[in-house]
């Protein structure tokens, strides 16, 4: 195959790109920006070779520690568990938390043999015992593993005496409720909160 | 900048991706697919290093000749121009066409600093004189300034006593008349043929 034909296969592990977008984007860093181009093929690799989990909350980094776990300016207190560096980045760059965070890198799954050990619940067992955890913020997805993965944290957590929280489900802001999904509305509903 | 802020910043070069579908493409590309993560920062960095121009006809190739100029199988009497190697590419895929190529790198457009020593007309020329070309193809974009390109090298061939030819314009195939724009409809009318 040509060395253009290769690029354009390799270009389509990206996700939602295809044959058409592939052959665009080949034509662009060929002949618009070949600098890029280069610049891109070595922090890609640079990134292959250093990015791995940290340590202690298993987030992607290319240190031994994230920076937040390596920050002394956060809450050790407040201990955030998320499903993937992606979620915790959203949370880092939506709200002012400053706590610290774990990573589980997915969610209770027996049978795509996600279990509490590729999940690293002793890991984050370990992490509540030596760092002074007070409330440990569940903040899984949505979804039925999600939320049987919240409740199983929730149990360890109150086994050794730790207050759970969860994000709040509702009514997201700005939404309107004809175009509000049943369960949604139907939870939102039943949990509704007094005006103060 | 840490490595992953480096990565989702260089994947932003591709036309298409923006801050989140960069962040989406880091983390798929570092947790889902490190292998192919590693061949496609290598096939990118080879690309940059071997495709080049065609010596005949300037389409992007990683030898001296293009597969189509190396072909002793092809029709080296018609010669079709196109504007980019995309747009090659497709006539190739999408025509039974079995002749040559050559490759413009852009349209006539002055202001810009494309003039016909950027579009290597003198070499368009070299090659109409050397090869036994019959017809010339013009396929380049029906644009203003694709129009005035081929305005231009139709004169140019008419000048040496070679055919010219144009692709044809009208109402695609499938297109409702409804949604055609007005321009395309005007000259579809205008040049309407007779029912055989």
């Amino acid at each position: 195959m040509s060395a253009l034909g290769k690029l354009m296969n390799a270009l389509q592990i990206l996700p939602g790109v295809g044959p058409k977008t592939a052959q665009r984007m080949t034509f662009y860093l060929l002949q618009k920006n070949r600098p890029g181009a280069e610049k891109l093929a070595e922090i890609l690799k640079q990134a292959c070779e250093t990015i791995r989990q940290c340590d202690r909350c298993r987030t992607l980094t290319e240190n031994r520690l994230c920076r937040i776990c390596a920050s002394s300016d956060r809450d050790e207190s407040l201990l955030c568990v998320v499903e993937s560096p992606a979620e915790l980045m959203q949370i880092e760059q939506a709200t002012g938390f400053n706590g610290k965070y774990f990573v589980l890198h997915g969610r209770l799954s027996p049978l795509d043999g996600m279990g509490p050990a590729e999940l690293g619940f002793h890991q984050l067992v370990d992490i509540m015992s030596r760092e002074n955890t007070r409330e440990l913020i569940i903040a899984t997805n949505a979804t039925i593993e999600g939320e049987t993965t919240a409740r199983y944290l929730a149990q360890m957590a109150a086994g050794v005496g730790i207050k759970t929280t969860r994000l709040a489900h509702g009514v997201p802001l700005g939404g309107e409720l004809e175009y509000t999904d049943a369960n949604t509305l139907a939870h939102a509903f039943s949990h509704r909160e007094p005006v103060e």
